[in-house]
């Protein structure tokens, strides 16, 4: 490479989005980059002029191990939509006079749809006008929603953390008996597409019956058939471990979690505040049944958890990363670096560029053949795809009992 | 030793009681018991004559590392008070009935404060008796509030997990830039005892600032002062991070979680739930000053999450279940084994037995001079207590990407 890299990240943050981070930075100086600078909070904050050079933070081997084992986004993360070319031409004229000054020759950003909407604007305007830099998008999101992709990195790591939490919330739950029994109800992230929730599943082996009932938002959710289910388990276990996505809606479209409005707490200021999902449900089965209940949400740590870490994840989004950048220096630009399944067994992955005008705006759900036919669990076909992307461990450099990461002074 | 032993498990599980369990087991096996029995769900699944002999369970030194590894009780558990002798003695005398039919020389107890009391009612029972059976508690609770012992094994796991967790959020809470900041209020196990609330403080570190603010139910919570707290906060950095203990309570004695309840929520027993002090503070701060929040429960994972366990604290489990078999056989009763520290720097402990009549039903909390005069955080000497607890790991035994645990069939 002749020129200079910048690198952003987008959208929401994940456990691997700054391994990518680090293949970028690795692989444009093994290419002769002169420098690579980081934006500060995406390409919202390139507007306003706020970057790094990468070199003064990446100082060694070391700091590029720490980086990848540091969860959320090291730069900074935005969530910011570009407008149309044709609405405001002033954003992009802004946008490219910075990258000329700073001589970029590869812009490559990490994240989800929304930044490879990003992606696709910027390099249909430098087409059009001519501006030289190339622009490629490195897929990164927990919830594994994008197209054309296997799969994307964040999403391993996720699963993995989910795997091995429920797994220990199953075993916690078998501890205690109880009368009428113990429901527990555990809420994972994913409004739209199952994959995280799916993951779930993942607890089931040799030594744990996995959890019980697992629920996609991409089915309706029908909340007397769960019922009547939990009723039959109740039956035949002292505890029952359901899994739930946070988008689970009804048939006629309402968030469960819009359901317990009349039951939750409003607050000082008399707001109406809306319980989870698990919180719902767990508090119906309870009036159901008269058994305890308890719900759990995954929350944050589900996206943050770099101490469980997929070491399948973590390499692949450093290679994602370096491929890119490869990409951008072999000429693309608007292209998505995409993960391409060669082989279930042994598992074996490869990188590919597709065009980013593909894949853009565009959902990916878990396929209805991959949900159990009456939509209470995922299917073996289901467990045959996340497996390979949660294998390996990446241990965590521990500093006096803590894991440790590479810092950036906010 | 001649007889044989039994050991049960009770109250909340934790991380590291099953390597105690360990502990017994081995030990017991070491000095020639001929038989090690466990007793399932503890002294109430007793009464029932539901026990089982370890050895068809733990066949080799792979199944006692799995052991050592699995969260949760493994023998199930049980929050079962013996009545007063003078109450019931047939109670009594049908536990003895059967420890005389199993030829039981110790009867090993692994809990908390209730299971404390056990240990001393049946050793009280057994010298006014004239029943020849020892009895010894191991102590256990991730909430580090029983008394004589330095602390107690599952802590430190459960602080190692809090202080790992919270890192992780804060890193993800530096992610997304808001108009008005954010505020994330992070809610921990503790009814009473601050313990693990204060462990949010080890996520402070030369790359980590840590939470800003701590607070244990110790002390009276005051909102305004709070609320005051988090507007220089806010004022000053675009992310604050508080910790607070699920139990905090305001100078009138009504708890956090009660206050923002227009219906009371109850659970079908007509038990207050004692969750979402985190979900009232989060929306009480939004609603002074607009700015977005989130609430996080660290949930049931804080005492179950054995693949971020303290190596420290699984030996020590392992150790203090050893010590409690070794005193049984050297003929005490009515004592509990307690971990003493030898010395802060280097970090050394040793085990010790005291007599269970000082210990049980004692509360020990987190002393006043370990918190700051305004009661926001805690102090270095609360940190430096609990840093060694935290140290080193357990590699989880993992089978195809998820930890692997040693299961009994339910």
């Amino acid at each position: 490479m002749k020129g200079n890299v910048i690198v952003g990240q987008s959208g929401g943050p994940t456990a691997a989005i700054n391994s990518s981070l680090a293949g970028v930075y690795r692989t444009a100086k093994d290419r002769g980059a002169n420098k690579v600078y980081g934006m500060l909070f995406g390409i919202q904050g390139l507007l306003q002029e706020r970057y790094i050079d990468l070199s003064e933070y990446i100082t060694n081997d070391l700091d590029t191990e720490l980086l990848k084992r540091t969860p959320a986004a090291f730069l900074g993360s935005c969530r910011y939509k570009l407008p149309e070319i044709h609405e405001n031409k002033d954003v992009y004229e802004k946008i490219f006079s910075i990258l000329e000054k700073l001589d970029i020759e590869a812009f490559i950003y990490i994240g989800g749809n929304d930044s490879m909407d990003t992606i696709k604007k910027l390099s249909d305007y430098a087409i059009v006008t001519g501006y030289r830099t190339r622009f490629i998008g490195c897929p990164k999101t927990i919830d594994n929603d994008l197209a054309l992709t296997d799969h994307t990195p964040g999403y391993g790591s996720a699963a993995k953390y989910i795997g091995t939490s429920v797994k220990e919330i199953i075993r916690d739950s078998f501890c205690l008996e109880y009368g009428k029994g113990l429901v527990s109800i555990v809420e994972i992230m994913g409004r739209n597409a199952g994959w995280l929730t799916g993951a779930a599943a993942l607890a089931k082996g040799e030594d744990c019956l996995g959890p019980d009932l697992i629920y996609l938002p991409e089915l309706p959710f029908d909340i007397e058939a769960f019922s009547e289910k939990v009723k039959d388990l109740l039956a035949k276990k002292p505890s029952v471990v359901v899994a739930v996505s946070e988008g689970i809606r009804l048939a006629d479209g309402r968030y469960v979690c819009e359901l317990g409005q009349s039951v939750d707490f409003v607050d000082a200021f008399g707001h109406k505040q809306l319980s989870g999902t698990a919180n719902y449900l767990a508090s119906y089965i309870a009036g159901e049944f008269g058994c305890k209940t308890r719900a759990i949400e995954l929350s944050t740590l589900q996206r943050s958890a770099s101490h469980c870490a997929s070491r399948v994840d973590i390499l692949e989004a450093y290679q994602v990363g370096g491929a890119a950048v490869k990409a951008a220096d072999e000429g693309d630009s608007g292209k998505m670096v995409v993960l391409q399944r060669l082989s279930d067994d042994p598992y074996q992955c490869g990188t590919e560029v597709k065009d980013v005008h593909k894949i853009a705006n565009d959902e990916k759900v878990v396929p209805r053949e991959w949900v159990t036919e009456d939509g209470s669990y995922v299917t073996d076909d289901f467990v045959s795809y996340v497996r390979p992307l949660i294998q390996g461990d990446v241990s965590p450099v521990m500093v006096d009992g803590i894991p440790r990461h590479l810092y950036r002074k906010n």
